[in-house]
């Protein structure tokens, strides 16, 4: 039994409110969990200059904390006149998981910026940021469907992200922020709805791990997402 | 009759939400109209350099805005590597009028951050950031007191802030950002629950103006103070 | 009476010295009491990004103190890689108050550059950079009248400015950095030759004020700025 | 076959010089195919903030690229002010893979840096990097035993990393740039010589994959990685 | 002869005004035709780093220009984020020359900032606040013998600089801003009264120079300096 | 007799290979004693904006040191987030040097950014890289005469750098660290294969010295740059 309750393979509570910020393009914020994360799609009719002149779009991502989204003050890297090291690996995970599903070159030259602050952070704000990521974006094209800018939808399927862990030596579904920071092994997988993975990361810091340990985490890790899904498609 | 369909000395809807974010010592998210701020109270035990040893407190502020609380996105000011002149001005505003009410004789040394972030923005967003950074403040010393970290509550009165402004030649009440992006005159007013004032900022960019208009714009925002401080009561 | 024997009415001598950088478009040295500002009106043939092909033209501020224009040495702020909040606010205020007097729709579109440099600091460097600014902006425009660039003075009226505070329980005029450091209430007053504002800045940093305060101030800074604008008149 | 004439499964000729810039504690050019790279580990008597007091050391990582290691010139990052996201994303990730092997408590409260810099990129520069560092932090341990520092190698294991893909669809191993630029799949592994991860990466930037082949990936990766730690013991 | 009617040996009037700046522990301003530099030394009783405990002092020097001391305006370095490579090379040969003349062990652990602030320029304005950055560095330590801060002047002798350079193939003593932009060889001589050099710097931008060049404008600097020397002298 | 065995008007042992890294239009590494930078020339088929539409060229330089170069490590300037000022003295200089020999006419509007990175740094760094440098530049533009990009060499002549110094009491050639450190007087003298200089940087860091002195150091110097063009041409 885990802290909260929960068994291995069990995922925290998870809501989905989309059109959380209207004045958006497309958004949603979703709380896994005490994990809350707002996530905004926005549109833009132009894209980064080493894209000019092909006729394709492209997709990218930012991601910030509020100073108290966590349980101590953070200092806000803006202060610090640079964003660190962990916000650039994680809004270019954001944005690689995104554009694996995304029909670029059915985007024309636009961009779509998603944007995913974090209100709270109770571990897992990476894969909610890319879950709930895949909302907004899915909200804005939909849009861009209806004013008739696009055809038809360029996403080729839904797509979410969980993270799974080795705890105490046990593989678990779902790492509340307790359970994160004495994991032995992290891992963040993003998966689509039929199956197929976009990103697979698993780390080691403390020690490292075995095959069968990544088969372990990976099959928890199948089941997290199609719950995931499913909170996206009820919507 | 305005916009919205309000009076010219009539504010928005004014919701209060204290303890939005548990995490921290105080909280509030406080919406006016479509404008929301989450405005957090964070305690640290130090003081700034020039302050230690002198066994008082600080009170300072910062300030941010979701890229997309606007209604197209803005760019996240850590990408530009600092805070514009913009959000050095009103952070530094939010400070003053908060330290304005405080004894920061009886707080030790202690700092406490007030941290007001813009989920939607729709004019007067920092005079919300005032009104909800005071909810925040006397949560945060309400809980000092409680734990005894401090023998008696800092504050001396509530205080609260509006905007008022000058549109097509009639004084107006709390701006919303249609309202204030062709107003002649815009003024902030921070008040104190006993009439007094912290800060009066009376700006015309397109034109300047006259005392009796300068009057009748006080007059308005005392009206205005009054009922936010009787939101802040009721919680 | 105060430290330096004046009454409480009374403003400190002023010099102007027009054209002192005779490289600028317009210049001028002011000098009040101490406190010494260079400021210089540079005309640059274009205007930011968001106003170009609307035919309007621009006026912006800068201000800078050398590091020993203070009486202990200050850090000089490139080297801290940004200007501080401090000169942000200066900066802002200098260009709104410049700008509510300016047709900026007979400029043409071009910007004029106010910088403001203090060599010597002794309170009321702002609004001695805004009187001085004002008269560097004057010949400016004059020379650009004079070279046949625009049709006529673009400027409506003389505009200066001053500081007012409550000190010692006083209203006092013209604060020196002595009086301004232990002042209750630090007001600026930002006013025309016709006597209607530009800007009215009052903050109460360690105790609130009253209607009653703010109305005796503005009275003195009434009288203080009528003297300031027969100084830019003489000249 | 491979542009370059090399099957499926074969990894390019590596050279490992050890010692290549005696000044640091330990060093290593790595040399895989055309990409070269200088690793070093330098000692540092003091730890992180964060650590101190705590009796444990710490191996952290920094890479970089030389201009014109590519095959077009890339800017320093210097003169953009801050490294960009993808350096960040590989030093973390270096350290991190360094310390999964390394008995931090037994290195007492010292600090190893770990400076990886590409003088040739020609694909794999970050597992390079790893493969490299590995052999320079173990010279510098080695140092540290030779002087008595400390009693023992805290070194559990050699390590080494290797790139995978999918390209054309089909698994190939330790990718060149070329191979790499139209790779539908992106993998980097790090592994111990006991045959346990200490880090997997996969990525689908322009498709998703299956669990078919991840497997597929891991195991060319596992034998390419086997090769590089017979090159490190071979030194 | 020459634009402004000099003959080939001859300097520019020089005026240097002590205690410009009053407030500053020494100050000059320092006018050498146009040019126009405000040199203060301010007194800091501490050292860096690198030099604390070891009983020596240091001194120091930045340079900047105000942004209408040139004939367009020149962007503010703050806005930039930080000082210029010419920024940086004048400053740090500011500090190694006054140095030279400078018995840092009679100091004791302190620090002397020499700021040299160009009000207008026109050419030798690296020299200029070399010469009259000696001047303020002078009466600085001479204030401190007079407050028996030190037993005695730690300054060797006196020091002054001055621009030299072959212009249309003839050597010129003393550039202005419109010879320096054509000269093909552009030197700084910085000298003392003794006839010894602290510093040469000879450049050939556009074309080389011969040692009889060389020599030719060392004689001519000579004469300059010595002219120099005088003015400080008189003072 | 000097800590290497070297007589005093020796320089130490040269190696220049050129072609060093194959991907740059030019390249070279250089060896003197235990200094060794490696110098690249690449061609950008553009000028900075101040140069366009002039039909002619322009030669840049850069200049890096690899963390571990020198015997302790430095920090990286990128993390410091600017060049530092011996970083910009150094690069304006190389710069500056090479283009004293290019006719940048005849070049075309075209840029050719000379990057020069220390790998291993014992003294004489900034002189290796101008020598070096030169042979990048040379083949560079070898290279385009090849590839009937221009007509002709626009090299006027081969060109090479070298430190001198006083060092107890004795002029000096090409010091190495250790000297460099301890010199009274520090020179470095970029000459031309005709006997001509591009550049004379004497400085006296902790005394001033003699005309007689200067000439003394300058003879060494053309001796040691004849040596090292010697080697410039065996290539």
């Amino acid at each position: 039994m885990r802290t909260d309750g929960r068994q291995h393979d069990e995922i925290r509570p998870v809501t989905i409110t989309p059109g959380f910020l209207p004045a958006a393009e497309g958004s949603a914020l979703i709380e896994i969990g005490h994990t809350k994360v707002i996530c905004t799609a926005s549109l833009e009719e132009a894209v980064p200059g080493w894209l000019r002149g092909g006729g394709r779009g492209w997709v990218t991502a930012e991601y910030g904390m509020l100073p108290r989204s966590t349980s101590t003050r953070t200092q806000r890297e803006v202060n610090r006149g640079r964003p660190g090291g962990r916000t650039h690996e994680i809004q270019r995970l954001i944005g690689r998981a995104l554009r694996s599903v995304t029909r670029l070159d059915k985007l024309g030259e636009r961009m779509i910026h998603i944007d995913c602050d974090v209100l709270q952070a109770d571990g897992g704000t990476r894969t909610a940021a890319i879950t709930g990521g895949w909302v907004a974006l899915a909200l804005a094209l939909k849009q861009m469907v209806d004013f008739r800018m696009i055809a038809e939808m360029p996403l080729s399927e839904p797509l979410a992200a969980i993270s799974v862990g080795m705890v105490d030596g046990a593989a678990m579904l779902d790492l509340c922020y307790e359970e994160d920071s004495r994991a032995e092994v992290d891992m963040n997988v993003v998966m689509t709805a039929g199956g197929e993975f976009a990103e697979v990361q698993s780390t080691g810091e403390s020690r490292t791990f075995t095959l069968h340990q990544l088969e372990q985490m990976l099959e928890l890790a199948k089941n997290g997402v199609a719950k995931l899904i499913e909170a996206q498609r009820s919507i």
